[in-house]
């Protein structure tokens, strides 16, 4: 395996969009494609994730109409569908595709148009991430799996419910804050002084998470441009580089010994950490899949940044903040950012290079710039993971 | 990227399952294992092809949810969706992955309960492998995509439509000929003995395509274990290798100047015999993808294995069977064998492994026993293509 780098990244705007997922997806390849100054002839395959887009649109195979779209020729273009990590599937396999020298320069990314199916029908489609067999015909849908998550959290590590929410309000503010600052941002300029009362207060979606625990549904694209670490200073001066991947399987729900530990989340973060030859204390930002507040608390655990039942109270300390031991989700994360869900992975890394490249928003940067950055994605409940770790040299620090 | 072999195959009777599609991949699966001789502790990764699950069974990332129902542990899982040739797409990655040194063992394939839908379902959710937004409005399904492009081949080349309706009759006497012959097929032991008149006089589909010019829906599954060619013979006396893979992609048909001739499959087919150091001339058998009669026609000429305007006469004078220049479909195609969307790829190199190993139907199988065989199976009207290049021995003849 040669080395790769990420050369050019693009990103529409998140929040409600009046493209096709197609069109979307186009816009973000296309500035991608400015930002790492390669013309379109040299994008010699295209790697994709999208969701629901026979559902959103009618549309199955969106990566070959998007390499149509994008006016690439007949180059090979596959969609990746791994629920809400589709993306991240999508960029861990062009990584591989470049890496085994098959090819040079590549794109990937994602796309998804969730928020204008709305909430009802965009809520039942999500659920079929979940185990249709056993859970749907339990009616379990992705808010009812993250609150149960944080009540089996809150009974093993005593920690009463109601103290629970309150810690768990800060990863909803630290990530609307943060979200409020990121242009990209659904919530840009919104909600950026939440205090613990209005996360408390606000409606109850599926008990104990309120609507401020939960990310949005969100129309949006994100495409990053890979090549052959060798040549990547041809195009640019700051190639951020992939140092190492993980992905994990996991099964049902109720097939889980203890669904805050999911073992597909710690076999894929451990394949990642290993692959990279890093550990958790070396990476200096964190893009994690915060669909609901509960979910980064079990997330940070299962990565190793904190210690087993640790990381509610770290949040409330800060220690997942600026100037903490790992500041997560600076762009906002889903709960900020939103969650246009085939398009999320991508996005992750689109910020941490915006991290690594030192341009991220003013409040939002961690200073000094990062020398090592990391992406989580979670498909469904803890059917697919997948984690990517980037650094700004080709082996770590 | 060093050497791969297919070790191990796997395939459900195709036709009617009353099992779920998982259910139907894991029966694949573990024939391919039991047939590989390798322990599901040795397989790393699964690679698996699957179109409308969500349609189907309300399930998504079929793929996560086959690794649980395998046992196969955390590994990583990934699906793929390039409509019809979703499972080659993934076949073609899993070689990837086994290639670039990253795993030795993994597991590839396909699965899809189609015919279960019903013919008006199945018809309408299939069509979404189209252009939604110029072929949707239009009422454009695939047997009408192949229907024009029989007509536009007999205006073409000038042969009169009835002519070109009895030449393209001989496809589907030859592929359900054989069909019959197979006990994997949808259509075994049935319409062996079809003549001319039986294909123009049976029920008008898509006019001039009958219901014997197209090939039936289909419940089925289908699976590989590939693994590193050094260690093939730890595993199997007659390994099959990948000698080379091609894919392409195409936009919406309102931009094809002539859908006889798509440069989604004229590219792929040539990626596949450029990177095997191979032509044509060197396949002894091919699997292709026979949706319809006329189908089958302009993938020969795509190939390259007729002139332009030839395979329809070819075809009629036998060149596509046994003892003729290219025996094709031999296994029954999609036509007499079934097509289950996302196992036809996976399925498609299974009947090509059988031929290797001398084990195909008696009345089915290519005599002497091929050296080099190729599959070539179509997502869409030309938005995936997919070619795989299979030889006995580690470099072609």
């Amino acid at each position: 395996m040669r080395d790769v780098a990420i050369i050019g990244i693009g990103h529409t705007k998140f929040g409600k969009a009046e493209k096709t997922q197609i069109e979307l997806f186009a816009e973000a390849a296309m500035q991608a494609m400015e930002d790492a100054g390669v013309d379109r002839k040299q994008i010699e395959a295209l790697f994709m994730g999208s969701v629901l887009p026979m559902f959103e649109e009618g549309q199955g195979m969106t990566s070959a109409y998007s390499v149509s779209e994008l006016g690439l020729g007949s180059i090979p273009s596959t969609r990746f569908e791994g629920a809400c990590a589709s993306s991240t599937i999508a960029l861990r396999d062009a990584y591989m595709w470049v890496g085994s020298g098959q090819y040079d320069v590549v794109l990937a990314g994602g796309t998804e148009r969730a928020l204008m199916m709305g909430t009802p029908f965009a809520t039942r489609t999500f659920a079929m991430g979940g185990h249709a067999a056993t859970e749907g015909p339990a009616g379990l849908t992705f808010p009812g799996v993250f609150a149960m998550a944080a009540v089996l959290y809150s009974r093993f590590y005593d920690i009463p419910l109601e103290k629970l929410r309150e810690k768990m309000a800060y990863v909803s503010i630290k990530n609307h804050k943060h979200g409020a600052l990121n242009p990209l941002a659904q919530w840009y300029q919104k909600y950026g002084n939440l205090k613990v009362e209005d996360v408390l207060n606000s409606r109850m979606i599926a008990d104990p998470l309120t609507l401020m625990d939960c990310c949005p549904f969100s129309d949006g694209a994100a495409a990053v441009v890979l090549c052959a670490a060798d040549i990547a200073r041809r195009y640019t001066n700051e190639p951020v580089y992939i140092l190492g991947t993980g992905q994990g399987s996991g099964g049902a729900l109720a097939r889980l010994e203890d669904f805050t530990k999911p073992a597909s989340r710690i076999s894929s973060a451990r394949m990642a950490f290993k692959s990279a030859g890093l550990s958790p204390k070396d990476i200096d930002v964190l893009e994690l899949h915060d669909c609901f507040t509960s979910a980064e608390i079990i997330a940070l655990e299962c990565m190793g940044f904190f210690d087993w039942g640790e990381a509610a109270d770290a949040t409330e300390d800060g220690q997942t903040d600026l100037g903490g031991k790992i500041p997560t989700n600076m762009s906002g994360g889903l709960i900020g950012k939103g969650h246009p869900i085939g398009a999320t992975g991508a996005s992750q890394a689109c910020m941490i290079v915006e991290q690594m490249r030192g341009a991220a928003p003013k409040g939002n940067q961690v200073d000094p710039v990062p020398e090592i950055g990391m992406t989580d994605t979670l498909g469904g409940d803890f059917g697919t993971l997948g984690h990517i770790i980037l650094g700004r040299s080709r082996r770590g620090k």
